[in-house]
């Protein structure tokens, strides 16, 4: 499972800074329903999803591979980004390249670039689609305008009737204006429940659905992360109290680092969780992802040498899929021939050692998360290990884990300019 | 050309903190070679750089488009981003997945990830293949590892004779490792003028050549430099000195901000451009990049209500490509049809200025830089408008845009970790 290797940082603060002791009893008032009640609801997913929602989730994911050569996923950040995660980590950051069985997938609703819509209307072409709307309210404006393109292009090839079969809809049970249109339409929908807010929740059918649709177990992933609350809860508070004593010292960027590129999106996906949940009341830590070592040669320089108000976390998948080995080469006297034959999964090793090391000399403190393979299940242990993670360290700073005040602004804002108000 | 609209930042300095003149007096230096001779020759690459290189050039991209399905392009860091950042602004993100008469184009040496380059393998299928390996030295670790990797495989594919052919090196025109391995095989190859640093290198064969197999006209990108070079070096120069008094101030993080996805890897370019150049000797603006409005759903909370240490420059794209018009939908009732017949741009544009309006509300200093279009001629202005500013801004926090001391620990590390030293 997840395990934390934190002894690199630990230099730089005092241990009785630490607090595990108060982690254990906010997360245990999570649990308890004490502390966050409105927000704390994705705790059990894993536990309380339901096999009714997951047979739902996999029925649906079987018609759309079966009559859709593409899936137009439509949402924006929690409802984006958590889905595309999965399937870079688990399928591959190629997945649409690839020849498969499964159908291509394009998140669409997350931008509102015309040049975007057009270039992924063109991608899907002649072919046959399906749509997952995914929000919680229904009246986010990226999204909004998303369906409006795709739904009118589903009418026009499949007139009213065949659009509405094409349509899925992922959004609250009981309320809101998509709820009341799946409901007037009779679209086939999934539930968000109502105290699971949009960063935190992957594990609902929000990211279930579109990776059921590429092809992933789903139940690997939710028993993945029930593994993950059996065994590494006490690395994940060990995580959240250490960085949070780290930001007390002045360490005020986290970067978050993988040696895979298909961690990327996991990247961006923590990115939101940590940044909404923290980024309030004039604090919190700023998150930033790179990927190694493509990073190393952009951002190296600054992270080695520039102001000291760094901090890392590596994320080290520890067994890699590929064997594939250095070739020989007598005509290249670059001096790596005595690498020859290794597996390159051994040089990647390697590099990580040495980044971490000459980070630490540097003055970085760096913590260290091992992570079994790039299954499904990790993936699922990954997802909860960081959302118990994130939402001690922001109650450990004072601050709500759960809302996002700050948001409103430039929606107010957009509504007004755009004379909808 | 690029337009700076510095009023929104300007509430937050007192206007005599800027050093217009002296920004000035450094750009002269540069240009006169009393400064940083060892490393302004990016400066004239757009007046001459020559028309013999640049027709080598062309009639290669021409070859490889004769006789390859696809273009591996090795190299990282400085030899790997501005590549990219053209093809994905320029042509498409979605660049691969398109229909074209040009070559598929792959990046790899950017990373040491087994799973990556056997992905990009098997990409490559039983198609034609080319290689252009990019590297100053010929020693970094990641990309001659590839190199290896695809060397071996056109060799098995095409025979020795075959694979020589197929290579293109671009390097140090008179020294290095892969200088000489180009001199005894006969590849041909391109010149990295050695006053030119990796950062700085797109405007050279490293950038010109994979964009002109990517089918960009890349007379046009040097004309869009020196149409910048003629018209917008103050707006450069004023951008280097705000951004500099915004740090004094205690800005400590530029975000980087654009509303068109085909920007994003333009953003990781200057990441690298201004991270390397200015993150030394304890000091330096951490750089990030991020992606609206999608990232206003992620980092969004942060930027309006985290710690005040933000400043953000918006790239502000004046013309879309798409005219895409948002349909009227009779079903819904999402208070959206009041937009129905609307270019999706427009609202696009509402989204710029209300979130600018948000973040200057909520203590974020806002710059503004406005580029025509997404065409070839405006990327070579960007390019050169960013490198000038980049080095007058390090230049005016005393610390040298031209080297890169730190990034030397972890390969040094590195190569003793395995047992290379």
């Amino acid at each position: 499972m997840i395990k934390a290797d934190l002894s690199g940082a630990m230099a730089f603060i005092d241990e009785r800074e630490l607090s595990p002791g108060e982690g254990r009893k906010l997360l245990d008032g999570l649990y308890g329903g004490h502390i966050g009640r409105e927000g704390a609801g994705w705790l059990k997913l894993p536990v309380d999803y339901g096999d009714r929602v997951s047979d739902d989730i996999k029925k649906a994911a079987g018609r759309i591979t079966g009559d859709s050569a593409a899936l137009v996923v439509i949402g924006i950040g929690g409802s984006y980004l958590g889905a595309r995660a999965a399937i870079d980590f688990i399928k591959s950051p190629n997945y649409n390249l690839l020849s498969k069985k499964t159908p291509d997938i394009y998140f669409v609703g997350n931008n509102l670039s015309g040049d975007y819509l057009e270039q992924v209307i063109a991608l899907i072409g002649g072919r046959d689609f399906s749509v997952n709307y995914i929000s919680k309210s229904g009246s986010t404006i990226e999204p909004s305008i998303a369906f409006r393109v795709f739904k009118n292009l589903l009418t026009a090839r499949y007139g009213a009737d065949g659009a509405k079969k094409r349509i899925y809809v992922t959004t609250d049970p009981g309320k809101g204006k998509l709820r009341s249109l799946a409901d007037r339409e009779g679209y086939q929908s999934f539930p968000i429940p109502g105290d699971v807010g949009g960063r935190y929740s992957v594990l609902s059918a929000v990211g279930l659905l579109p990776a059921a649709a590429a092809g992933i177990n789903i139940d690997d992933m939710m028993a993945g992360a029930r593994e993950m609350m059996e065994k590494s809860e006490a690395d994940a508070l060990k995580y959240a109290s250490l960085r949070q004593a780290l930001y007390r010292r002045g360490k005020k960027i986290e970067l978050l680092c993988c040696f895979e590129p298909c961690f990327h999106y996991a990247g961006e996906w923590w990115k939101q969780l940590f940044g909404e949940s923290e980024g309030k009341n004039g604090k919190g830590i700023f998150p930033a992802y790179t990927d190694f070592t493509t990073d190393l040669h952009s951002l190296g320089q600054y992270i080695q040498e520039g102001e000291r108000t760094l901090m890392e976390t590596f994320v080290t998948i520890d067994t890699a899929r590929s064997k594939l080995r250095i070739p020989t080469d007598g005509d290249l006297d670059d001096g790596l021939n005595k690498l020859s034959g290794r597996e390159i999964l051994t040089v990647n090793n390697a590099a990580s050692k040495a980044v971490k090391q000459a980070h630490l000399d540097g003055g970085v403190p760096v913590m260290e998360l091992h992570v079994p393979d790039v299954s499904a299940r990790s993936f699922g242990a990954l997802v909860q290990f960081f959302e118990i993670a994130c939402a001690v360290s922001a109650l450990l700073m004072k601050v709500n884990p759960f809302d996002q005040p700050g948001v409103e602004a430039y929606k107010k804002n957009l509504y007004a300019n755009l004379g909808l108000q």
